[in-house]
């Protein structure tokens, strides 16, 4: 199945290839990247050849990367699939899924590394991909303690090169927060759709009084709703947590207003259109960079332990570099972030032990 | 303080010279108005001057239309200052408030018709003011059974002539239908965005995985709180019962979670999507109108009781004309309606015992 292609071109699977999976082939692609795309719907993966998101369809033995990007119940299979069926010395496979821990502890592999792009859009399908969906948008990966520092490396600068920033968080990390940025707004956005929903079943005007913020507050309600029941589930115990603040935000909220609290709700307000505004543009170049080394013991877990946080501090990993010592079990780690977050990281890895050195860069 | 202006421009007055006034009276403007600014904020006048939103500052006792744009708390006063302080014999005044009862009983008088045009940004002030702002904008009416017929048509025109689409309401069935589409989901993203930022102090990555969904749900959080205590107030009893249904809906959401039950969240979230994606675009033009012509009594209430009931049925009035009859007390309302909707409102004119008629026109 596989086209002609020049020799020396790096060569990636996609498996699943509808929105993500689609717009990853897309953007390898235009990196010089040789993508063959697979998908368990044959009529998909032929689209997304005729669209340009792959070179061609089924599986690449001679790929070092492959990109898991199906739904998530399947996600820990086509992992170890993608694991066990490909023998290139540099394999790395990295996956998409929205929910983190789950699937990092089934696999268990140092060549993985977990990912999620926090990108995306209400269309389903490669119809909706482009090259550029990545650009500015932020991509965390998950590295474990069994994780290979060359295979995060890998994956990291793969993903960098789609115009990604890359945040490293520990699995139930990522899993905590997405609960908060997009599990829970995602069933409050379609809980207040619903309820506007019935009510204008007796009130036809309800819905052409929805302005402009009603449309933003529930557009994403409109997405595709089939990968939310795994979602759900896999991340049950982080939404249910959310859920439970959320709800008692709310009803603090009544409160203030049942009781005519106006200073109250002023405060309330206040201090989310501070938050909102506040609210980082992804892709913002930071004014000044500083390089951060840390003389490391040569071993997995110390990878996962700095880069995890790096980004829990909320740091922009820029560059990353693991430069191997040659007299064995030592190496140095060398991170690119934004100079005004670097005494912080600094700071933090003395605290853990490390002995980090911080030089501000042009 | 007024400038020149050409003989015969019909006159306006603006108080309130923010972003809401301010658009008021370059749309105005545009459409051949004389148009002065009154604002408690003399600065704020003359910045609404130099942005061309109105020709003149202060008062115009020739005025025949009072535009009051002030906030929530003063509009009753403001309102009845303008009913008193101008001797136009076809003086009409309107409000802009975003909660309807209140006023419109605190003010009770027939050349009063209270309004809410459903546009707006998180913009603050003149400078974001612009005289397109209302076009394809919904824009509630709420005459009441004290409302004088010409006043109602006057105003009516006035907004037409602005580019909003017209929905005539109650003022209770207003205020409990902004609740849903307005309110609460302002009130909700607050508490998600302040749920967000007090989770960020532990997490600083957390708002870098903000993406497009989060971005979207907060974006109204961004606007002015200081409207809101008095919104809050003012509607309090709506807004207390709709947060009562979405807090329901988000714990009857939390026991799908915590159950596992995949077909309860897809089918919750399924029925979400389907109402999103049908959410009406403002200001699409219908295929076909309908002139429905009713004979009516000659007296107030029988306008608001005829436009109410096509606002609540979500029928857009293309156009509304009241023939007075020369004989004194009979006189013909024309509607004009969205043909595809003339038939449900001529049915329900009968149920109420007018002799309605329908013709379809080009």
């Amino acid at each position: 199945m596989s086209t002609a292609s020049g020799p020396g071109r790096r060569r990636a699977v996609v498996v699943g290839t509808g929105l993500i999976g689609g717009s990853v082939g897309m953007a390898l692609r235009s990196q010089g990247w040789h993508v063959s795309g697979i998908d368990l719907d044959p009529a998909a993966a032929a689209e997304a050849r005729a669209a340009g998101a792959v070179d061609a369809t089924g599986d690449d033995p001679d790929a070092e990367l492959v990109v898991v990007a199906t739904p998530l119940g399947p996600t820990p299979s086509a992992v170890r699939h993608a694991l066990a069926g490909h023998a290139h010395p540099g394999l790395v496979v990295t996956d998409v899924a929205a929910v983190k821990a789950g699937v990092t502890a089934a696999v268990g592999h140092p060549r993985f590394v977990g990912g999620h792009p926090m990108a995306g859009s209400e269309q389903v399908g490669v119809a909706g991909a482009h090259a550029d969906l990545f650009v500015g948008a932020t991509w965390v990966l998950t590295p474990t303690q069994h994780t290979d520092p060359d295979a995060f490396a890998a994956v990291r600068a793969m993903v960098t090169s789609l115009g990604a920033d890359v945040v490293a968080l520990s699995p139930e990390q990522h899993d905590a927060l997405v609960a908060v940025v997009s599990h829970v707004p995602h069933l409050t956005a379609a809980t207040l759709m619903n309820l506007a929903g019935s009510m204008a079943e007796q009130h036809a005007a309800l819905l052409r009084l929805a302005a402009g913020g009603f449309r933003d507050m529930t557009r994403v309600a409109a997405g595709d709703p089939h990968i939310w029941p795994d979602v759900c589930v896999a991340n049950a115990p982080a939404i249910v947590e959310v859920l439970d603040r959320l709800v008692a935000g709310l009803q603090a909220m009544r409160d203030r207003v049942v009781h005519s609290d106006r200073a109250g709700i002023l405060a309330d307000l206040g201090r989310a259109a501070g938050a909102r505004r506040a609210l980082p543009v992804g892709g913002e170049p930071p004014e000044q960079l500083a390089e951060v080394r840390v003389p490391v013991p040569d071993r997995p877990g110390v990878l996962a332990q700095i880069t995890t946080l790096a980004g829990d501090l909320g740091l922009n990993v820029f560059d990353l570099e693991i430069a191997h010592s040659t007299e064995g079990d030592r190496g140095v780690l060398v991170l690119v972030v934004d100079a005004s977050g670097a005494d912080t990281l600094q700071h933090a890895l003395t605290e853990r032990g490390y002995q980090a050195s911080l030089q501000v860069i042009a």
